[in-house]
């Protein structure tokens, strides 16, 4: 199992409605994280940056994650709320959310 | 159990010597969090920042984090790191790190 922390900002004027989406996710694009070997996945907010935790359970990364990114429920979701978000400029290429340096770990 | 996500600045110059603390966690220290029932405990960083996320299994928040704080061996601990670290001006009283707002979770 791998754990991963991302982070972006929230363009505050969104904070309400971005909030609200995620109270009340969609069941596909919840099935589809599972589907894809995502689990304990939880979103953070504070002062326009959110923080992402997440486990990834499966042998196959990036094969997951393009199944998702294929998966057009997923990809209608990804543009209501892309918009909202504001990456970092000097995230990676291919990257939205930017991944962190995991630097200390307790069971 | 109860998920938290915590953010506290990290002093750049500190970067190398923060990372070998925490590659190299003093047995003490962890014990110490176990016993406050605090698992799955995990730092990520990303250009000065420090993101924390760690699930706790007690009752009495409070109470555990309390006899954290009572530990000599956090203390020394949270001594030689805490200058490294740079809180948030806008952060809650008594707070270090500044707790996030959970806005999505999957289990």
């Amino acid at each position: 199992m791998k754990r991963f922390g991302e982070v972006i900002r929230l363009k505050k004027e969104y904070l309400e409605e971005y909030k609200q989406y995620h109270a009340n996710p969609w069941p596909g694009t919840n099935e589809m994280l599972k589907k894809c070997h995502i689990q304990n996945y939880t979103i953070f907010h504070r002062d326009g940056v959110l923080f992402a935790y997440y486990e990834y359970t499966g042998d196959d990364f990036e094969g997951d994650m393009k199944l998702r990114a294929e998966d057009p429920e997923t990809q209608k979701w990804w543009e209501l709320l892309n918009p909202m978000q504001e990456p970092f400029e000097n995230r990676e290429d291919g990257e939205w959310w930017s991944k962190m340096e995991p630097v200390y770990h307790l069971d």
